[in-house]
């Protein structure tokens, strides 16, 4: 039976860029498929009380420093080179997670797809209706339809529960995955992702 | 040649105890030393800023939790089940680490392996110089002779030093290794070093 690796996501955190790749291809390695759950970073923050690394470790002399050291290694290991901050990081990504929700599951991964690439590496200001707008409709996605739909209450009412769940299970960052009820946390784990998937 | 892991080291942090096997057959894996370096962490978190995780990350739900998961998964990957928390953690380990400093460096591996058990499984009461020094005694080490370097004020201004030495170096927090100049932290970070040692 084909195994179902859960990621919690949210677009605006660039781990979940760097992780999207590797764990693609883990997913393939191990014929596992990548359900999408479409949370909200900042709501899920203030849920646990938790903020981004690059503010809560600030004030910690060095510790910053060695995330982003961290962040060259796993770069360059997984040869995610074309990488870059994106300049309106952090963002508001509370539009294109309800899209997310919006569309079917199986549609999910290739939405993804799509859009990562245009902001984590071609620094999308994801605001710029136009431009996400065209982006989506090259992607094969009707961009309009789905900006109606993201005013849908059941839409936005979906984001809010998967985001509650997701924090009621134990999460509070991106990524987040589930495999067969084991939580995984950030993009360090993939080692354990393997063994889990290999088991 | 054989390759030096350096070990930035102080016996209150859990993790200590937690990578000192594991690191220690990658150290034997890859004919490569172990090298020592005491410093003080309670002087690391005042320079640095940080503080210890369960502190740190109290307030964040669901962020110890998830720590704790990844410690067991951690104990139960390597064999490591005869640990336990320490009743008095944290506790004050000055004296330990100037008798690891007062220590020639060929010798410091040896004290580790002695007392590590003694507080990590054990549950010894460093303050309890009785029972300490009886166990330093039975490992084969001048438990009196040890204590009375303590007092030395070259042993008090070398663990100062190695401690402002590691923190202008990067590190914030124990365990810190560095192999040829790159800076692990963490027991998360075997399976990166174990590559390294191949290289």
């Amino acid at each position: 039976m084909s195994k179902t690796i859960e990621l919690i996501f949210d677009f605006v955190s660039p781990n979940a860029y760097l992780i999207w790749q590797p764990l693609s291809d883990l997913a393939e390695k191990h014929g596992a498929t990548i359900e999408i759950t479409p949370t909200f970073l900042g709501g899920m923050h203030k849920l646990t009380g938790n903020a981004p690394p690059f503010i809560r470790d600030a004030e910690v002399k060095g510790k910053n420093d060695y995330a982003m050291l961290e962040m060259n290694r796993f770069i360059k290991k997984h040869g995610l080179t074309k990488f870059q901050m994106n300049p309106k990081f952090p963002f508001n990504t509370i539009t294109l997670q309800r899209m997310l929700i919006a569309l079917p599951p199986e549609k999910r991964a290739g939405f993804i797809a799509t859009l990562l690439p245009a902001i984590w590496e071609q620094g999308l200001d994801v605001t710029d209706s136009e431009t996400l707008g065209k982006i989506l409709q090259d992607g094969g996605f009707d961009a309009s339809a789905l900006l109606a739909r993201t005013q849908d209450p059941a839409m936005k009412k979906e984001l809010i529960d998967n985001t509650e769940k997701a924090v009621a299970r134990g999460a509070f960052g991106i990524p987040t995955i589930y495999i067969d009820g084991e939580m995984y946390f950030g993009k360090e784990r993939l080692g354990q992702i393997d063994e889990q998937l290999s088991a």
